[in-house]
């Protein structure tokens, strides 16, 4: 899976509206807010259980009820498709 | 809860031998490595149902098979028994 190019990655992110590319241009990265920890960590593990799936993890920061999600993919250095799909999925758990 | 002192949270991590109190002495912390993200998130999965149940949340970093773990009462404004049980379970937890 190769790197995407900055003008591809913004194209996706068009879809990905609260996603922003890292001032590097390595990651793409989300800030999530929920009711509670319970509604943050049922994200976690809903995107837990894909991450592994994919066999693409992501890089990921809570406290209480606010999830910092980073996607990344090492082997590519920088952002991949991967991560694209992702983020997708991110925002599909983020909403169920 | 109140706050700990410093020598009570000391005499608590003799205990605890892969927790430090962080240099501003208001929280303490411990680096988890696994064997990969299944069992990282495993470990995340137990102590997230425990601390749910305290009504005492961790503030955790996540990649792949690390886990950065981190206690403090914020109520209380630094560390205390809460803190200490919970990363005793963390413990018990990352060795289940």
């Amino acid at each position: 899976m190769s790197k995407l190019e900055k003008s591809a990655i913004e194209t996706a992110l068009k879809s990905l509206p609260n996603w922003e590319l890292a001032d590097d241009g390595l990651s793409i990265g989300r800030v999530y807010m929920f009711g509670d920890f319970n509604a943050a960590f049922g994200f976690m593990t809903r995107v837990a259980l894909m991450a592994d799936k994919m066999d693409h993890h992501p890089e990921w920061f809570n406290v209480y009820n606010k999830v910092n999600v980073t996607l990344t993919t090492h082997d590519a250095g920088g952002v991949t498709q991967k991560d694209i799909d992702l983020a997708t999925f991110c925002d599909k758990a983020s909403s169920s």
